[in-house]
């Protein structure tokens, strides 16, 4: 066992110690931090358990499975809040989960990655399509805000209409990306993905598919709930701590959300396999940006919770600063340990700066 | 005879057409559709002639006639729109020229073209010198509306003055380009640009002069005589067809101008020729930057008919980030059909946006 | 003697001659034009003496001085300028810093090396690496700014701890770059930094360290001398120029502080050494970004002269597109004269959108 299955077994416990936080009403502050923790091993094992019935569902079926919900933590915390009216909430996590993915979990692989290595090499051909397919998303993924920024302000219907415009290419995209990466060019794309870094391929037997499903809905079903406590202490819990809803929903909750990745990245990255490193935090946040908030964008109607694709400024500038940076640093296919510290440094002072940025109505 | 000259040849039957529309009045819409479907195969042959006599004239004078009747379309279209006072339609179409020849152009020749071939190379030290001379002519034409964005406003006069010198500038260094890439620095560009893709040249016998001299300018007064029944018939269609004067503008009008670059560019990407395909796109984007732009903002004076280079914001917006992800996809010298989508679809995301935007006070 | 040094030595004159106008009250105009001029070699000299040190005091403790004296010209009057009060000016002066190292110094290199070689190259690892930390430290610098303009407005004590927090990260950062350039990965760095074109290494023999650290200090001494006569003529003397406290501030003021080392720059590129070339370029913007910059926030806390990051939003585009076209035209690692051009084309434009941008409130 490494020492991430061990924190990560610890931390079930709090998957009890916030239901009975819940039900024996310890405070919306006690909920909120025990359900954050609860959910890191969650998400972890949804992973474990999505790659186990990959295996067996061969690659064809198994890529696929392993796009669907390769962010399926974040996708249901979105979903639950999406459902609770919380639309802002939902929509500066998405902001949130694409900046932490490309700047501290980029940033922390390269750093630590570097640490050990003077210089790390990627496939620069891969990176370099990822960069251009997240500018792609990014740009679509802003221009109803765009829109609205750049005219006397857009009525609520139109921005609705085009967000679902953006929402159904971006899917359209996703779909492409992914005939792209497993069927056309899918040589490009071979870097031992699902190696011997696979907890469950590691094992040598082949895993239980039905087991395994097993597994899958218990933990989805317990991300579910989870969620739901977390959703429901959020806004209490947030004046609490004194921060603004804004900076919990761009920082804090993206950490949690994307925490498994974020250890995978990281430990890939100090045994020098960069290439599945860049691959797991570039296509999260690809992931998200033309998967999960299109898919969000789509669910807002089937909910009753108008969700457009309208983000305050600020976030605006934060995300597209973050791909700029991200470009930067990984177009040449070659990392070392400053690159990654520049990453955390813009990552650090986005985060200062939604610290500091004042909130009008609302979160966005 | 190719598909693309018998379709050109075909589309001559809407000169008489949209002659008899206008005098008959069989409505704006009418004579709309049938100019812009009649300039279609003049643009065809004014580059034809242009090639034939470019060919005879030798490589230098040659290069220089096609640098200046490259983009002749567009600029005969833009110089009676302005003499009839439609300003904001003139900056709209420049705007969207630049936009249409880095998405959709590209796109269309690295999609069509990736069809066919896995993976297509070009030159990438030309590219990237393209790219830097459009980064250039991009910030030195979007400098005046920044200025007037970022402060409590510019008058008239001051935006005059700044933009001539703008234009000034932007000549300047499109003749040091020609300098560059004719004289100086002419073994980057030497990638077979008058070879057999040149339906002159591929008839083996010398072009006759005079013959080729008569077409250019009886094709010159057929496209300014549809242009004006174009530009007449403009606002009136615009509104019958529902659409905003900007979505004209910026989206309709480059599509008919760009045409014949559009099926050149295709073609030769089909036929495994990137670089001539990139040559053609990146250069009539460059060549409106550079040349047409700054043409009309002098032609202005000379017309009375005051064109100042400040656009409107989202144009700013469109325009900075379709040279953004151009230079992100074609930076690498290579390209497949996947990044042709995606140029693609940030056209259509564009487009989708600039069909919902709210016009503020007449198209600018 | 080089011609470079016989200009510098003929300067000299103007130091008694600024300090006579000063004195027998000849009037702001000549007092701040002779003040400029005498800056001109003591900042030369200032450099010398620097560099002979380092010689002297080794590689390591060497690397450092330079590191910490490299801008010190511009830091004396930055500081000069914000003890009277001109905090404007010293905030503008800094965005002028940047933009004309980037453009200016980086252009005239380049045009002037490419007319005598037809392509230069140079270490594209650095230069990227340069590029990141350039986009980090600008990020970083104007994300303050960027909060201000996305909000209602930011309390000037919410600013001033922003900006702090900016400044430390930027300190931190310019360490780990130092760290990095000169132990970890100095071997990227060893381009022949301090070798035959240093002035004093060039004479053989050994310098005498007490000698040029008296030079030093007497040269540090009447540098702040001539900034006290130059801040305090500023004013008036922009008046009866008819130019806006701005441009003077962005434009002329950078133009005298970096004459050193825009001379060596482009001395260096003619000997087809664009290595060195580059790294006086982008090094010196990358100084002014990551130490000049936050140092100044930090000594406004002591000289009680409330010194914020809030830049005005023209200042924030002309820095982001001179960033933009100068990682454009580096990042291929060959430079020739038409990119030189580019780069001197940008820095023009922008020159002459700060000359006509109306002044709201001051010069912020």
């Amino acid at each position: 066992m490494s020492i991430k299955d061990v924190i990560f077994s610890v931390l079930l416990v709090f998957i009890p110690i916030s239901l009975a936080a819940e039900f024996l009403q310890w405070g919306a502050l006690v909920v909120f931090v025990t359900a954050c923790l609860a959910i890191l091993p969650l998400a972890a094992w949804m992973g474990t358990a999505t790659e186990a019935i990959a295996i067996v569902a061969g690659p064809s079926i198994g890529g696929l499975l392993n796009a669907t919900f390769g962010n399926a933590t974040e996708l249901i915390i979105a979903l639950v809040a999406l459902k609770a009216g919380a639309v802002n909430v939902v929509k500066s996590s998405l902001t949130g989960s694409i900046i932490s993915n490309l700047l501290l979990v980029l940033g922390f692989s390269m750093l630590l990655g570097g640490l050990r290595y003077k210089e790390q090499g990627f496939q620069s051909t891969v990176a370099r399509i990822n960069a251009s397919a997240m500018n792609l998303a990014v740009i679509a993924i802003l221009m109803p805000s765009v829109v609205n920024f750049t005219s006397a302000g857009v009525d609520e219907p139109v921005m609705q209409r085009l967000s679902t415009v953006v929402a159904i290419v971006l899917i359209i995209v996703y779909i492409l990306t992914l005939l792209f990466s497993m069927r056309t060019h899918s040589y490009l794309y071979d870097v031992g993905l699902a190696g011997e870094d696979n907890d469950v391929a590691a094992n040598g037997s082949k895993p239980n598919l039905f087991l395994w499903i097993g597994v899958l809905l218990g933990v989805t079903v317990l991300v579910a709930v989870e969620s739901e406590l977390l959703v429901g202490a959020l806004e209490s819990a947030t004046k609490q701590l004194g921060l603004t809803e804004l900076f919990t929903a761009v920082i804090l909750l993206p950490i949690i959300g994307n925490a498994a990745e974020h250890a995978t990245a990281v430990v890939v990255a100090i045994k020098n396999k960069m290439d599945l490193a860049m691959s797991v935090a570039l296509g999260s946040s690809l992931q998200i940006a033309l998967f999960v908030a299109p898919v969000l964008v789509l669910a807002g109607w089937g909910l009753h919770q108008p969700m457009d694709l309208n983000f305050n400024a600020f976030e605006l500038v934060a995300v597209a600063v973050s791909v700029l940076i991200a470009n930067s640093v990984s177009s040449d296919g070659r990392s070392n340990w400053l690159e990654g510290t520049l990453l955390l440094a813009t990552y650090f002072v986005i985060g200062a700066a939604f610290f500091f940025h004042p909130v009008i109505d609302g979160i966005g």
